[in-house]
């Protein structure tokens, strides 16, 4: 059971399927059944060893996702870098996994030399141009080297280190296995509501779990492949249209710009039939205009993180719709555990929290981790009785749905009370003038700490400290209001997801001294 | 990630819904839920512990199907006897699976009362009448005790022990880990072609894989099960009729059945979408009458063993279509590998044979048991560096289907060429006279083997062994035809699910001798 074999099932099952579609070529699943022993082929005699990693830093494309299959095809395990690190990040990744072997494409010739440097590091072109002196081609070496047997790697095996920087400034490889990679697809395929002549649009990278997971499910259901650099509305909706696409991985401000098209109605996007999204709960207002112009579009919120191989709980179309009818609270769930995973709500001294009781959210189940790359002591954090402590707080109901209420480490305890930075966050965005908005708990000797929020505003808008605590007490419970705002006139520091790293703005406040939590 | 979780998730997303119906009662989920940690607590309250087996002899109920899941709920594995058994064979079953507990029926009140005899076995009466003396009452308990926590039994756990008699005469116990369990449902979920509001009939033995697969998977997708004792085509219709069943699994024989009812066109059996069949490939005539008769059954046609929880191979219902249509030789195929697993073909020394050379079939994944239960030596030969052998003979083809052409033992070396006793059997079959052929290899001084056909010839039919040697050079190439002919007047003998036992025939020839095979 290895994941070499999800590429040998899809090439039995569909040989003359197209397997990858990419700047105007494509090729069929028999193709790349021929290409990829021969780069594993390559691989092996350019030193990559059983358990080795192989890196990459590349954007998408149709080799990148042969990558996938040959690295491990040769007994190596991927080590994709981030497309959006900086050189030191990525520096970081590379020494941490130990590749001396690079993938790279044209849009990371420069940054590939500065990797290298002096280092003994093998740079493999994967570009559409001239292959740039001092790396080596990627259709070169392919064509020199005869096919290899899979080196049949077991269950427990490494096959990828994906390095996360997550909240935290401390970045960590996640090492998943065969096994965690096999059974999360498993899981995708079981809880997808379509399973047959799947296409699916890549315009996540493939770098993360959002673009490798489809990577492994698509493959798995003998599906093709569609690949766009990157999200852009028009070629979008023109891929969707000439592919037939069924499937694609949005995130709700993508699936907005797509109905926000004025030329939407001129395509036809009926072939979708279901879209994953993920990083925050649907906006009811997206969901009604998308079920009105997007009627054959189902939508499958799912929750994971890099160390859970990216699934742990779905919410699922019927359920959208469902909850829309006669449950609105759900419309903010994550939805409920996928087949196969258990999830649990942990108080602090580890006990399971009862329903709706905030607590921390714990996942368990074969999709979970191995371990952190050559971290034991953040493996031995993390992973507690095999229970995979997520970092987020959240809560349960009755019925299983699990909702997220924060980052454990973003909560506020102030004069006893538990505040969600989320929540004030919420109330300060409502205000008209907010554009950006960052609560974090900053020292105080009455509270223990105090809320504080950190607040850009849009351009040419002004707003006083006084307005934005008045409108949040207008909204919120005071206890939860901001004692104090600071306004900031540059965007807020992100983690190349986006997110505001609010870790790094607490940080500041605290010098010197310890947080409790 | 334990079997209890399926249960907890089931009745978290559908409490309301119908968890079984049985004997004209039904409960939901939402009451199984408070039955099965009353169960669990009764059991420890028994002196059940972890790890300890706890056996059952009854026929289906839905009581049974809840000792699916208050067994490991209170940390123990189960063991369920065989209904088809002999005392002296599950006395057997019972003494190694170490059982001190056994739940039964009225069916086997008797048998219960013969296999207790002086021995320390409580035993639990589960029946519909007054509880016989000596024996605790299901329900009875179950009141007197308050719900206990799940065990929280780890995935490499044992969670169930299946005693299987296969065609050999010794029987093993099958041991199945809670992951091999939960691996297996969640790749059922992966291959069904629909997996939302299913209700499932049971006709088949709950003790065996095809009920307790169903059992696990039906529960997964929070669905319902239909219990009825045993088949009987017009009670099965009218369950279908009644209960709008969505999901059952039959035996072609039973199809058969179902298709020359003459009531048949009285029943509304448009519910049914997925109908799993197994044991053989599917008699292109009953796939043409279901076609007609029944238009909205797929069939969906497994094979595997209760070593690999029940599944290897699917064949799909659409595979189905493209066969009749393109490919008829595939319509006597067991499908491909399932998701999530691998098979393939191996030759005597181990190396994996080419497409279409008949070899081993052998089986890797999270499915496969992780022993045979107090049993290294049989654990060791079958399983082979995390390949488990199957003891069939089989090839497979360019596209990935797999043939099964013989149990391994079964084949016959005559004069250096290899004879499938199936090629020969379906030879005799053809002729008007035979009722039952068997083919088996006995010593010849010449051949190493010759083939031996042990026949039994329908009433009132006469033939003779040079009319059917001759019969058989018609068909069938000459080496492969019988050099011998015995007749019988009696059926020959079989295993409880019907196969004729070859090795209990060809033994009585082998007296004294080694077979090499």
């Amino acid at each position: 059971m290895q994941v070499t074999q999800i590429l040998r099932q899809a090439l039995m099952e569909q040989p003359d399927r197209k397997g990858t579609v990419y700047n105007g070529r494509s090729r069929t699943w028999r193709e790349i059944g021929e290409r990829v022993p021969r780069m594993a082929a390559a691989l092996r005699a350019l030193g990559a060893r059983e358990g080795d990693c192989v890196a990459a830093l590349a954007m998408n494309s149709d080799c990148y996702l042969e990558l996938f299959f040959s690295i491990p095809w040769c007994g190596a395990a991927f080590a994709p870098l981030n497309i959006r690190w900086s050189v030191p990040e990525n520096q970081f990744a590379l020494r941490d996994s130990g590749a001396r072997i690079l993938f790279v494409d044209d849009a990371f010739l420069a940054e590939a030399q500065t990797l290298k440097g002096d280092a003994d590091l093998t740079l493999i072109y994967m570009g559409e141009k001239q292959t740039p002196e001092g790396m080596l081609s990627y259709e070169d070496l392919m064509r020199a080297h005869e096919p290899i047997a899979d080196a049949d790697r077991k269950a427990d095996d490494l096959y990828i280190v994906l390095y996360t920087s997550g909240t935290t400034l401390q970045s960590k490889g996640v090492a998943l296995s065969h096994r965690n990679v096999i059974s999360v697809s498993v899981a995708f395929l079981a809880t997808l509501p379509h399973r047959d002549n799947l296409t699916h649009l890549h315009v996540g990278g493939m770098f993360h779990l959002s673009g490798a997971g489809p990577a492994w499910y698509i493959t798995m259901s003998a599906g093709t492949h569609v690949i766009l650099p990157k999200f852009e509305p028009v070629p979008v909706m023109e891929a969707i249209t000439e592919h037939k696409v069924t499937n694609c991985v949005l995130v709700p401000t993508m699936i907005n710009m797509l109905l926000n098209q004025p030329t939407l109605k001129q395509y036809d996007l009926s072939s979708v039939r279901t879209c994953v999204y993920g990083g925050s709960p649907m906006p009811e207002a997206i969901m009604k205009a998308a079920m009105r112009d997007l009627p054959t579009w189902g939508f499958h919120q799912i929750y994971g993180m890099t160390e859970t191989a990216g699934y742990a709980t779905a919410f699922k179309w019927h359920e959208h719709l469902i909850a829309v009818e006669r449950f609105p609270e759900r419309m903010k769930s994550a939805g409920r555990p996928v087949v196969g995973m258990q999830v649990r709500i942990a108080r602090p001294d580890g006990s399971e929290a009862p329903v709706r009781e905030t607590g921390e959210i714990q996942i368990r189940g074969d999709n979970v981790m191995t371990r952190y790359f050559n971290n034991e002591k953040a493996s031995a954090e993390s992973l507690v009785n095999s229970w995979m402590r997520s970092g987020d707080a959240g809560y349960m109901d009755e019925d299983g749905f699990v909702y997220i209420a924060d980052r454990l480490k973003d909560m506020i305890v102030t004069g006893g009370e538990n505040v969600y930075s989320v929540d004030v966050e919420r109330a300060l965005y409502q205000h008209p003038s907010v554009r950006e908005a960052a609560v974090v708990g900053i020292p105080s000797e009455k509270w223990g700490e105090a809320v504080h929020a950190i607040v850009v505003l849009k351009d040419g808008m002004s707003a006083t400290a006084d307005e934005l605590m008045a409108h949040c007490r207008s909204l919120i419970g005071g206890y939860k209001c901001p004692r104090s705002v600071e306004f900031r006139s540059e965007a807020l520091p992100t983690t190349p997801i986006g997110k505001i790293r609010k870790n790094v703005l607490r940080d500041a406040y605290w010098q010197g001294r310890t947080r409790k939590i």
